[in-house]
């Protein structure tokens, strides 16, 4: 089942609309860089994610070095950006609000 | 609290001994992918890594991409490779015998 990328109006809006993700130009992908008190509660927010991640299908590309998680989405089967990722960057903006 | 670097004839010993590590010269590091059946056995793998890390105090650079799952070791506070990474990667070789 392919997954369509969002149009160039929906990745404006989509980027507009999330401002704690950066835009790569390169992966047409978002990324955020978050940073905890320690690497206790940068993994139980990561544990949070993977749980989300797998019950919507959707996987981070994803490092950790201590207190902090970078964090890169995009939509393999879409060849980029698509809603699962603008959907999946709300999910964890509301984690960590 | 300073933690010694290994000697050189200790790093030869730990890399001959290590055979799943690769030794990144550059960082004075030893790295290791995993491959697992999906993301919930990478993660869960993860999560195993994490309390070993949380114990011992001494935490791995790492990411993961769905199955995949790649370590870096090495100690900051000794500028590269010391007893705690060799010990530390020991427990995750032990973790997927």
């Amino acid at each position: 089942m392919a997954i369509e990328p969002l149009s160039e109006e929906e990745r404006a809006e989509a980027l507009d609309a999330l401002d704690e993700w950066d835009y790569d130009e390169a992966r047409d992908a978002i990324t955020r860089t978050l940073t905890f008190k320690d690497f206790s509660e940068a993994f139980a927010f990561m544990t949070r994610v993977a749980l989300l991640a797998e019950k919507a299908d959707h996987h981070p590309e994803w490092s950790n070095v201590w207190n902090r998680v970078e964090i890169l989405l995009t939509t393999h089967d879409a060849g980029g950006l698509s809603h699962r990722d603008v959907d999946m960057a709300e999910a964890i903006d509301a984690l960590v609000e």
